[in-house]
């Protein structure tokens, strides 16, 4: 059975078979090698998704959960959200945010002892940026104060980079990483916090470096039928002997 | 448990999740509703396809095999390769093409009785793109001729309606549509063979459509998890007790 990588986040998860998304360059860069399985649920915290966990990765979750290799746990932008702001229905108070983020850690655990389980910290906010969307978009529910701020994605960002060092998992601090880039803010960001095909990029980067330093990668997958590159020109069908 | 639509094809169908990719597209339209699931292995003709396809579709095949609403079928582009030409290893002459096709079908038929079975021509050849592509990369390989002609690609594609007809099946007749777009040649096809963006966006809406017409559609699949439109502000954790 072909390995499973299992995506499990919020909205920035749940578009990333978008256009130049990173969900669906894992797809592709992992064609015939493991199957990337999308479950992004828009808008949602950790609070929501500790409360979905069975149903999204329980016995009837991602195909009956045969052959999965690794999953990305990629919450936080949601559970920062200001709480008396415009988006306070999605607010998670930090500690409880780490408190769901290792109960969620410890259910993959559970259902998948030999998993590789990647922790990817919120983005970082561009509050220009969100503002404008949000003025655009949402204009009468917003009181003009931004419902997301670069300090408070910071700090769930350090908290996650706190959890998986608790739990001695991978992270991947991508409120930091994207900050390295010139321009970020526009660069990386479309509308202050979901990303462009370059914010894309530098997930998808990140997510293959780090699955790499976990064995899981193009060099130790099993490649799933013989490559053409591989067939007899004069018995094409030899090539198959060996592997079905 | 998430449905799932297969994907099952050469090398149009392996690549479907690059940037712009039809497949991509699918699972992002799909997104929250099914797993589209790939498997495309790059020039394999419908003989290869069939010497593999119990490991691909058989008990041990997509994630086991469970909730699968679709499938498209999409061979024919190397069967119609020319059989004396540098690419003579992937030609299937037109009669087996045919008698292949149709056990492809049974076998998708016996394994998900109610499933959904889409049936999609080979695409269009534009010869001037495709030698100057065979040249580029295959310098050596090729005696200047072209291994894929536009008459050969409409025979194999004649012959898949034929099998549809027979079998009762939905068809993507793609030889024909693309050739209605204007400068089809440069617009859809970027080697004379395979998808620019546009002819990527082309067969995703024509799957789109034809899954609609079988009753597989947004409109007729569930929503995995509330959505967060759907949440109470004031008590969001409401919106999951329907649900779960």
């Amino acid at each position: 059975m072909r390995p499973k990588i299992v995506l499990f986040g919020d909205s920035i998860t749940e578009e990333s078979f978008r256009e130049g998304g990173w969900g669906a360059a894992l797809a592709n860069h992992f064609t015939r090698t493991a199957d990337v399985v999308l479950r992004g649920y828009s808008g949602y915290n950790t609070r929501w998704a500790l409360r979905a966990i069975e149903r999204v990765l329980g016995a009837e979750g991602v195909g009956g959960g045969e052959g999965v290799v690794a999953v990305t746990v990629f919450f936080g932008a949601n559970d920062a959200a200001v709480h008396d702001r415009a988006s306070a229905f999605q607010h998670v108070p930090l500690d409880e945010y780490k408190l769901n983020l290792r109960s969620i850690v410890s259910f993959v655990n559970k259902r998948w002892p030999e998993v590789v389980i990647i922790l990817i910290t919120p983005p970082p906010i561009d509050v220009e940026g969100r503002l404008r969307y949000v003025i655009i978009y949402y204009l009468f529910q917003t009181s003009g104060l931004p419902e997301r701020t670069n300090e408070a994605a910071g700090a769930y960002a350090k908290a996650c980079i706190s959890v998986a060092g608790e739990c001695g998992l991978p992270v991947i601090d991508l409120w930091s990483r994207i900050q390295q880039l010139d321009d970020w803010e526009k660069s990386c960001l479309r509308d202050g916090l979901h990303f462009t095909c370059i914010g894309n990029d530098v997930l998808f980067k990140e997510v293959v470096d780090t699955l790499r330093k976990e064995s899981v990668s193009l060099e130790t997958l099993p490649v799933d039928l013989p490559l053409c590159s591989e067939m007899y020109p004069n018995d094409p069908l030899k090539a198959f002997e060996s592997q079905i």
